[in-house]
């Protein structure tokens, strides 16, 4: 096995857990090896760091799967990692009405570059660095044999690849089956498209977030803004709203959410509109349509750190429009989904709308991800999505 | 109306929402005032920026109550504010299995320095500066009117009124009744000590921070450390942990916490002993004993500036024990209720104890307060609490 031996200082972040080595931290090579295999991470004076795979294509040479020099990759690791995250998943999700959610979650399960996603009873699998890659016949084996899943679906057409010199491809890993199944998520029932919806076909990582609108949305006018196929906004519709508004660019989703109304027999107070959010917030202020409650779930603005200028304009637009048609007293639910967007930085954008449109706001909850998408402390990678719930006053 | 003019420059953090004017930021006074009188801030040009209460004996010399140059401070004024604090209470507690909550809090009800906690069907009532203990006899005639609460009881027993030259003092408002009143949190019933409890008799903010356990504790041993009465521990048991033990230095608070069990038919499963946390860690750790899931709860190490170094101390010792008696896996709740301990700087001491521990930490979710103490944005004092719900591997 090759050895990899860092430049010296370089190896305090990995103590700290972050699992990745970065092309120019690497110091000097020893022995042969093909991209993609596990090779030996040390510090400057020899000392093990962690074992992983190497892909010298990508500017994240190394990935690192254990810090335990005992400890070999090979099946029986890739089985005891799988077990582990599964095992996790049944226990905090245990009574759950939901049949869907996060069982590998990449790095933060230490298995990094893998996704595997379960709905209902099929699974998605993303594996997104070369290292991995190369292990997907092994890892789906013990995926059918730890979950029995129905099928397997695989989502490898997302452009991160790229840059670990994968093709792009998607297709069925167990099947074929149709691959517009129904979820069950916090008692209701969504349509998820695995071959075609984004990502893994529905983003599992507002679940609780969702669930967080019951005690706001009693007998209110809600308009649920970027709604994707209409998670938000068919929560609010369950837990008691009058009148629901959902608003996204695509037509797709549009489409799925107006199915996904139906399937909870909640059509008659609902409605979805394909609309620009960013032109439909400023029309509805002109007019002065008023909401009780506005949920801002916008995709990532912020792509890489050269995007956030543009992304902090866009977010501050957003969220002061909606501000201003917001009912004295009413909520707006206001999510970043962006990595590059840090907490504060959102929070004082969040801030500065609410000084433009002379409102004041009161935090009753600042949420994140739900616990199958865990944050590993040391990878701040892994800590990306932000949730406010703010009343405006 | 007395009018007092704030230095250049002065008036942009309360113009960011903070309602606090301190005596170094008064350039001028206009006209008289006698301390706890209703004054308006203006800035250095003269614009209105608010109304509020003075008290010269006090560092925090104005606290606003209005930034509407229209709304006068008199009965009806204190009225529409408690009736907006009721409702809001009513609102986002609907259906909760609860039956005691905060009514107010204080700035962030825009009532400065006044407290109101609801415990089954009593209340409790601080008045904790000189402007609004001038007015507590109206505040509770319109919060009997308002609630039709069976009794209300005075804690201004607190040594912060010191600093506004107001006495301590406790008793009745509105009775006698038994002080010693159960109420109803989260399904769960327990024994409130009106009269002697600390602060208003029980900690409410940690509601729902308690209920968060329900995934963790199934068939688990649980540690609850500082448990005063009761409150995690016996949350853990009705979600079904195997086994609890509380521990807290308060003898009155551990038999309270004693009989919280029995009220709960859980004696069986709980017991509580008289304990220095920071010695019963240690034992244990050199004991080798292991729990499943460890909870910390602490009194506020950090009760101002100065005291932070021994506090980071503090919390560094508890955490880093805790990680060594937890199982692989197992679970760590840990909180910290001082302001002064800002979120970031709490979130380093317990990396560096898990790196002295030799552990890796996964955040399942990072809790603050419930919405019954929200957070008014541009008045940080109102953001105390933080909960960490942590996987120690």
């Amino acid at each position: 096995m090759a050895r990899i031996k860092l430049a010296r200082g370089r190896e305090a972040r990995l103590e700290s857990g972050h699992p990745w080595v970065y092309q120019t931290e690497i110091e000097d090579i020893y022995g042969d090896f093909r991209p993609g295999d596990i090779v030996e991470v040390e510090d400057w004076r020899g000392k093990f760091l962690g074992r992983g795979y190497i892909n010298p294509a990508s500017m994240i040479t190394i990935r690192l799967l254990t810090y335990d020099p005992r400890e070999e990759i090979n099946k029986n690791f890739w089985r005891q990692r799988l077990q582990a995250a599964w095992d996790y998943r049944q226990k905090i999700l245990r009574g759950a009405p939901t049949d869907s959610f996060r069982v590998v979650f990449a790095e933060a399960d230490f298995l990094p570059g893998l996704i595997v996603d379960k709905f209902a009873s099929y699974l998605v699998v993303q594996t997104l660095a070369l290292g991995i890659d190369r292990h997907k016949d092994v890892l789906v084996e013990i995926l059918e044999d730890l979950i029995r899943p129905d099928g397997i679906y695989e989502r490898n057409d997302v452009p991160v690849r790229a840059l670990e010199g994968l093709e792009l491809r998607s297709g069925f890993l167990k099947g074929p089956f149709d691959p517009l199944v129904t979820i069950v998520e916090n008692g209701l029932k969504f349509w998820v498209d695995l071959a075609r919806g984004q990502k893994t076909g529905y983003f599992l990582d507002q679940r609780e977030n969702r669930a967080a609108l019951r005690p706001l949305v009693k007998g209110a006018r809600v308009l649920d803004c970027f709604c994707h196929t209409g998670g938000f906004g068919l929560h609010a519709a369950y837990y008691g709203a009058r009148e629901v508004l959902g608003l996204d660019i695509s037509e797709e989703a549009i489409e799925l959410a107006r199915q996904n109304a139906e399937l909870n027999g909640l059509e008659s107070i609902c409605s979805f509109q394909v609309a620009n959010v960013f032109d439909a917030l400023r029309a509805m202020d002109k007019a002065k349509e008023r909401y009780d409650v506005v949920i801002l779930d916008p995709p990532a603005f912020v792509k890489n750190r050269k995007a956030l200028e543009g992304a902090i304009r866009g977010y501050k637009e957003i969220n002061l429009r909606a501000m201003k048609i917001l009912t004295p007293g009413g909520f707006l639910i206001t999510c970043s989904c962006s990595y590059h967007m840090p907490p504060e930085l959102f929070l004082k954008i969040i801030q500065s709308a609410a000084k433009d449109a002379r409102r004041r706001l009161r935090l009753l909850a600042w949420r994140g991800q739900p616990p199958d998408h865990p944050v590993l402390l040391g990878y701040e990678e892994s800590c990306y999505l932000k949730c406010l719930i703010l009343q405006v006053l």
